[in-house]
């Protein structure tokens, strides 16, 4: 039976992606205001393609960005699965190292001979959301409905804070709370490799903006006993890391625990390249922790990292100006028990105690979260693993994610779901980088699997 | 007879200060290319100016912006005298601090109840290079021509770099060649003390533009191993300076003197009061070399700034990216017997020994000039002391100067030419700032100064 719905995936797959660029083609950038009503429209698109496809879909208006729910497959047996995805994207600054435009999105091949979909959002999220979609309608167009309960949530907040998110959760929990959430945000462990993501670090986003004089000067009239702004701000920026790569705000480590013995084995038995990884991003060696692995680094040790910063004139040419003001974003990426709420005080302390008392700084939270990890055992688990087995012909890595995906834990917090932490994006899709990508076997492999995952949750029954 | 010219000034001021407001509404901005044709119709309005007060005067196109030539009183007395002054301004960022629109100018009163005029460029320098050609206006219209042999030069490119100046000296040393050359790009001592400055700090503007990773990347994905631009800038921006606040740069102190006795005597004697000179600018405690005087360290001690500094998301909210490149400019201001050239291989082999050597650094030059300094005595100089002694009813002041005046150099170079530098301006100008200012009792006292330095010029005879 679920053959006929894959046949019918793979014969409607032009459709599929044509489906998907119109999604594309909408520059949702959360973050920018400017992006408002761009991101009102994909809601809107989202909305309407689940009603297409036989959901009772509406958008909901938040304090930010509009949520799309939609619900299918009432009454059937099985159990009920929310699936959540995110319809915003991050800016595609800089503009000027697309190839094409970031939201004209086009087919092309990659540099290696594969398929690829080129366009912000191709992989973070859309890309991915719409396998989901996409598996749902093959459902509808061959066996009339949707197999077991099915509710979708996608959310516009995603690439800049999820603020609405845990309101939204506890406002309309009855309505949301399902057996477990289907989560597609993460990656495969290779383009042949699926994988299960089982632990997620957390996130802080702190902006800070130091202030030196009370006025931008002249570096002629005052260079030499004037305060730069930019020189205190690098002074803070370079003193975050210490010998061996280690972060020096007082009391980061607290709550970093060390590996377990047979998470570190599985790790090391998946025969990561650290030197391949390094050089397909340009580099030859690894910053940060010296005493740690790359993998040990990306999944399961903390990070602190400048994101952004400006100060000064910084237009074409020169100018002799001593800046007033400077300013740096920063992202902190948090294990185990580490407290974004302490940690954000730690980092505003240090900050602080590098200036003189004649400099300022003021602070701009931008959003944080705890660290996550899951259980590995019970039938929706193993209805995944099945459904990915059965798709790629082999087992699914169970692996860490460096990134933070916060609805995670807003549905453990809110609604007391688990979730299954199921994507299919590559480390090289360019994601928050230009000229992002999604592979056409992502898209296509994507939307077979949950037409698998979905067969194989239907025959556990009502849990 | 200068009584008639000086009451002139001052029946013609409104005047005056109408034609200085023309050529301030045009925003001259040289160092962006995009205002290429603003800087043109500046030096336009410049050559109708001098045309319309009896110069021959003429538009002399460069690589960069025009030059602007006039000559007046030929085979008139008096040593022949150059008046070089520029009509181009710096970039008027950031916008949003000015009160009032940079191009728009308009008379206010200061805090402290003075009249003064608000634009950018009213002090630097086409409030100053007006009040020679108002002088030389008044002089035409009371005596019919000015009374000695005047050559006005104005430059377009003083404010990124005089690329054109020395090529343009060269091509044109018999035409531009004088017994000396009126500046007028400096400061009083005081609102109340004119001067005289004897010393120029020097310049070097460098641009760094760092790469770490091939591309930008995902700080949640990367993060932990993947290099950060920021961070390598950042180090390098931070090592700059060491202990006590000396620059770390090798080499850096090579041609440094020492002050002799009785300039730092003279300069003791001006009663300089830095507190109020660091509470002017918002700050408590001087930056720099720490056993330096505030005085000296403008004056007469090297200094490294940083400029301006952008790399990663710098827009609203945040971006969790991992920055492939970051860039930042720095200026050097150069003392005694520094070296611009070496200064900038001593500069860049100092941040390359900092980066990793899978990092890259580029370098963009715009610009470099030797400090320089003048002898103080002579028939042209005791003019110019005679002319601001009987305007201002005191003795000016003989100071240093922390900014560069590159055509000062190149006059003495190029055309074996000394220099008489005179100008009006303030401390308080916010020249290069927000909001920026002139005095009108610079404005007025400047063409006065002009008017009775000229004449006084005059009673030498041909040198």
């Amino acid at each position: 039976m679920v053959e006929k719905v894959l046949e019918r995936v793979d014969g409607e797959l032009d459709r599929s992606i044509d489906r998907l660029f119109d999604l594309l083609r909408i520059a949702s950038i959360s973050t920018d205001p400017a992006y408002k009503d761009d991101c009102r429209a994909a809601a809107r698109w989202c909305a309407d393609a689940l009603a297409e496809i036989g959901f009772e879909a509406s958008l909901r208006d938040t304090e930010g960005h509009p949520m799309v729910v939609g619900h299918a497959g009432r009454g059937q047996p099985g159990p009920h699965v929310l699936f959540y995805g995110h319809y915003d994207v991050q800016p595609p600054d800089p503009l000027e190292l697309w190839e094409t435009p970031p939201f004209e999105p086009r087919r092309a091949k990659s540099a290696d001979g594969r398929d690829i979909i080129v366009a912000r959002g191709a992989s973070d999220d859309k890309g991915q959301l719409m396998t989901f979609l996409e598996a749902a309608r093959a459902f509808g167009e061959v066996q009339g409905e949707i197999p077991l309960p099915v509710t979708v949530l996608l959310e516009g907040e995603e690439e800049c804070g999820s603020r609405s998110l845990e309101p939204f959760l506890a406002a309309n929990a009855d309505e949301l709370k399902a057996d477990v959430a289907l989560v597609c945000d993460t990656a495969m462990w290779d383009a042949e490799t699926p994988a299960i993501t089982s632990m997620l670090r957390g996130l802080l986003l702190e902006e800070v903006i130091v202030t030196a004089a009370s006025r931008d000067l002249h570096s002629g009239m005052f260079g030499g006993p004037a305060l730069n702004a930019i020189h205190m701000l690098a002074l803070i920026v370079a003193g975050l890391h210490g010998e061996g790569g280690r972060v020096m705000v007082p009391g980061f480590y607290d709550g970093v625990g060390e590996l377990p013995d047979e998470v570190r084995a599985q790790w090391d038995g998946l025969g990561f390249d650290e030197a391949k990884f390094l050089a397909d991003i340009g580099l030859r060696a690894a910053a940060g922790e010296a005493d740690r692995g790359v993998l040990e680094k990306l999944w399961s040790r903390p990070t602190c990292d400048v994101n952004g910063i400006i100060g000064g004139y910084t237009g074409e040419g020169s100018k002799t100006v001593i800046p007033a003001k400077a300013s740096a974003k920063f992202s902190f990426r948090l294990v185990g028990d580490q407290d974004p709420v302490k940690m954000a005080e730690n980092f505003r302390a240090f900050v602080r105690a590098r200036l003189p008392d004649h400099c300022t700084a003021e602070f701009i939270r931008h959003g944080g979260d705890r660290a996550i990890s899951f259980s590995l055992t019970g039938p929706c688990f193993e209805a995944a693993r099945k459904g990915l087995a059965d798709e790629f012909g082999r087992d699914a890595a169970l692996i860490g994610c460096g990134g933070s995906i916060p609805i995670v834990g807003a549905f453990k917090r809110r609604l007391g779901m688990d979730s299954l932490l199921v994507g299919f994006a590559l480390d090289d899709d360019r994601i928050h980088s230009p000229n992002e990508k999604y592979n056409l076997s992502s898209f296509r492999h994507g939307i077979r699997s949950w037409v698998r995952i979905l067969d194989a949750l239907k025959a556990i029954g009502r849990t």
